[in-house]
């Protein structure tokens, strides 16, 4: 089958031998792997086919890693990765959401068939992808091996970001910038929120005349009026934009699943008072903190920065006030790794990718604006050039 | 403010009697449930906050199920739920992917702080949502508690569809109706595949004239050509139609996130002699099958039924025919709860709704055609009228 690789098989090899270095220093013989962004990111598999379980073993003394998954998804492996197919394994399908038997059980007998059932052996054991069964059939299944934690261990190999990467990811935020004019263009009174959000995936998803995009890992969240109160909720189905509605905008472009997030607010009429002066003060603040981030700082002096940045306004963001993103699937394109948030001691350093993501939310309405950045040689730069305010129409 | 609920308060408490009689069945006091789906299900919470911790707990004394998620997300909670204030919990968000401590501590204190760290305690062992590690902090802070299996107890209940939630099927069925109605018509050779994805994703959103749609739990799966020898890849970025091209559309409909999905495949040229027999062969078995399903048939008949019907052409599907399907986000919208394959049990009963889906992907391509059904009183009902062919283009 053709091989279609989106990186050289080289750049797949440097990122195998950076996740054994951080094995090898955590003792961990073996890694389990069964986010599909670390799979995707060691391996190139990229497949709709996490619904059931599947992975990849990363072993020390192996030349390649191992994909394992389904049968009937195991050409999408040949088609996608750059593994030999003696690397890739596909189980039966009666291993499928069974209620006798489980995809574990089929992993330790394999690792038992290869003599690996004594490593140490690393799991993502608070992904979203690694659950309370597979744990307790491991160890009942691998009595001699030692269960360690590896949660993130990829996930901080790929924070810093190859050049080809970055190359993907100014693609996705042209997309983005794309997707947010849109999206501003088309929120007007009496405009069907649900039609809106229709041109955003389908924009999303059509990407640039030279290049397409991907489904991003989280739905467009475009909430209207009172449901901009709180975070994740998105547009109502049935419903149209009224006059003194604000607008959340959180959007991401994807290219090939590297992301550009971005969020930008509207409102439909004469903005009150309280909510023009939170947008001040937060652009503010936001255009302070840019001026600070360079390489050496750390994740909490970022957030520090920030809060300082806004201390004269009055305003609170408890939560944190941005995340390393990157290469993702659903249901989140961040990393789990930088946050700029108290106590988080990142350095940061050049080619990390960080969302900064100053949302408020208030008792009745909510202002996000927020920029997705590289951090450079000597500072950072914006993935995206788009009007940093409160959008009046 | 203003609860936004789908359904009536009385058929919300009604699934909540119905988990507390299964949770009874089982020797359950209390359920963890982190599924977004079931959460959605008991308590009508709707919003993209599940990449993190957050979940709703029963309590077979407790009137009200309960409802815990980060405090930025916790008026959505108050949006969307039927849930009394009393019942919405928001932690801080210290707790939000901490390398110090972990939401299960807190969700561990919230229910000593409430009497109830003795009791025996369900969880979606085998589900998404509830990881390795929650599993192995709430062992470590609840030692007096009994954890037990609960996974998919919800599912079960969910598999029953009441006649609202049937409505709103209806309702994505005509969405998916049109979406799969645009593929067909847009694939043409030259087209790019993302022009017709983003069409796809647009049409998914924007419904009908009467209501919007939702994202699907799934994107748009249309593979071309080769992509098409396996189960879950998607459209190619950058490439445009061929002639000689298979498209398989894998592509749902959802309404409040209750899907409808459809398969179909299309052909650009003259078919292949072995193609064109295995659409045929695929056909004649799907039809032999839906006039064999009604109520009191087990899931293992049915299989053994479509196995017999396409025995004589010589065409084998290892992998199982279908699956009880309704109500879900990201990454499945399927229901883990009836499979139709060999060993299910599961006995069919009106009101349940499967996704009869006999795909067969070959060595360098596949066909699929399925149809989304209802189990009614003395059969089967398609939720879809859409013909059952090769699409010859």
């Amino acid at each position: 089958m053709n091989r279609n690789l989106i990186f050289t098989r080289n750049e797949y090899q440097q990122r195998v031998r950076k996740t054994k270095e951080m094995m090898d220093k955590g003792g961990m013989e073996m890694l389990l792997i069964m986010d599909p962004a670390n799979m995707n990111y060691l391996t190139g598999y990229d497949g709709w086919s996490f619904y059931v379980h599947q992975g990849v073993i990363v072993s020390l003394d192996a030349k390649y890693p191992l994909w394992f998954g389904r049968e009937q998804d195991s050409n999408g492996a040949r088609l996608t990765t750059w593994l030999p197919d003696d690397c890739i394994y596909g189980y039966p399908d009666e291993y499928v959401q069974s209620r006798y038997t489980h995809t574990m059980r089929w992993v330790a007998d394999m690792l038992r068939g290869q003599g690996l059932e004594k490593k140490r052996f690393g799991l993502e054991m608070d992904g979203y992808w690694f659950n309370a069964r597979m744990y307790v059939t491991l160890l009942e299944e691998l009595p001699q091996a030692a269960l360690m934690d590896g949660t993130n261990l990829v996930n901080w190999v790929k924070t810093v970001k190859s050049r080809a990467e970055i190359a993907y990811m100014k693609q996705a935020a042209q997309i983005c910038e794309q997707v947010m004019q849109i999206a501003i263009d088309e929120i007007e009174v009496g405009v069907w929120e649900k039609d809106v959000a229709a041109r955003v995936s389908a924009a999303q998803i059509a990407g640039t005349a030279e290049f397409g995009g991907s489904s991003p890992a989280i739905f467009p969240i475009m909430p209207s009026a009172e449901r901009t109160s709180t975070a994740h909720l998105t547009f109502d189905p049935d419903r149209q934009y009224q006059r003194n509605d604000v607008v959340l905008l959180e959007l991401s472009g994807a290219r090939y699943h590297y992301h550009a997030p971005l969020s930008r607010t509207v409102y439909l009429g004469d903005p009150p008072e309280d909510l023009q002066k939170t947008a001040d003060g937060v652009v503010s603040g936001l255009q302070q903190t840019l001026k600070f981030i360079e390489p050496g700082v750390t994740a909490e002096e970022v957030e520090e920065c920030w809060r300082n940045a806004i201390a004269h306004t009055g305003l609170v963001k408890p939560s944190r006030v941005g995340y390393s993103y990157g290469l993702n699937y659903v249901p989140d394109w961040g990393e789990h790794t930088v946050s700029l948030r108290p106590g988080d001691k990142s350095i940061l350093e050049p080619g990390m990718t960080l969302h900064f993501m100053p949302g408020i939310w208030l008792e009745t309405y909510g202002f996000e604006c927020s920029e997705p950045l590289l951090i450079t040689d000597n500072g950072c730069e914006k993935f995206i050039d788009f009007p940093q305010k409160l959008f009046v129409k």
